[in-house]
């Protein structure tokens, strides 16, 4: 295949919008651990709505990377786990983490003159 | 440090944010060998609008990502390039870029079940 990140409408492209997404990213390394049910999905990341995490599942699972089985448990529930494909992405999220761990007080010091000087 | 991914105001969290951007990123890639002028990024960036293209090179720049740098030509312009910080940022770019290469079409085939069958 011949890929191209900048222009717009090539495989590649699309894919990386897919991972340039910061509730996808989230949602992927939420379900590093195993399987999890929405409600759980919401409580452990800070900041998501109800309905952008429901958005956002439905996304990955368009995309092949999230599969979404019913329990036959009462009351019914619905439990989401990363495919083998998603599972795949869990190593390059794994670099923009750790970089985003290392360089997130440089950064702030960037955005913040003052607390450069210091 | 201690961080946390998950908590909305985390700087760690905040950093993965200015990462999981898709204009950023081709900004950061399109920056790789050398500065460029925002014409040049606009030209080589496939679908970003030049609003949107301005937004992102202060957001880099703001984030201690991107310098500028006021050329004394005729006319006079403006040129980008990467900080030792921003350079950091291509590593993990790279390893997202491959992923989505490699990627890109076992997940169009997910979004295309008659494509997924041939």
């Amino acid at each position: 295949m011949d890929s191209d990140i900048f222009l717009a409408d090539c495989p590649a492209r699309t894919t990386l919008e897919l991972l340039t997404d910061t509730w996808s990213v989230l949602v992927v390394v939420g379900l590093r651990d195993g399987a999890r049910r929405h409600s759980e999905l919401l409580e452990r990341i800070g900041g998501v709505s109800k309905k952008m995490l429901t958005q956002t599942l439905r996304k990955l699972e368009r995309n092949g990377l999230v599969a979404r089985r019913e329990l036959r448990s009462a009351p019914p529930g619905v439990e989401y786990s990363l495919t083998p494909l998603g599972v795949t992405m869990l190593e390059p999220i794994a670099a923009l983490s750790r970089w985003a761990e290392e360089n997130a007080d440089e950064i702030a010091g960037s955005r913040d003159p003052v607390r450069r000087e210091l």
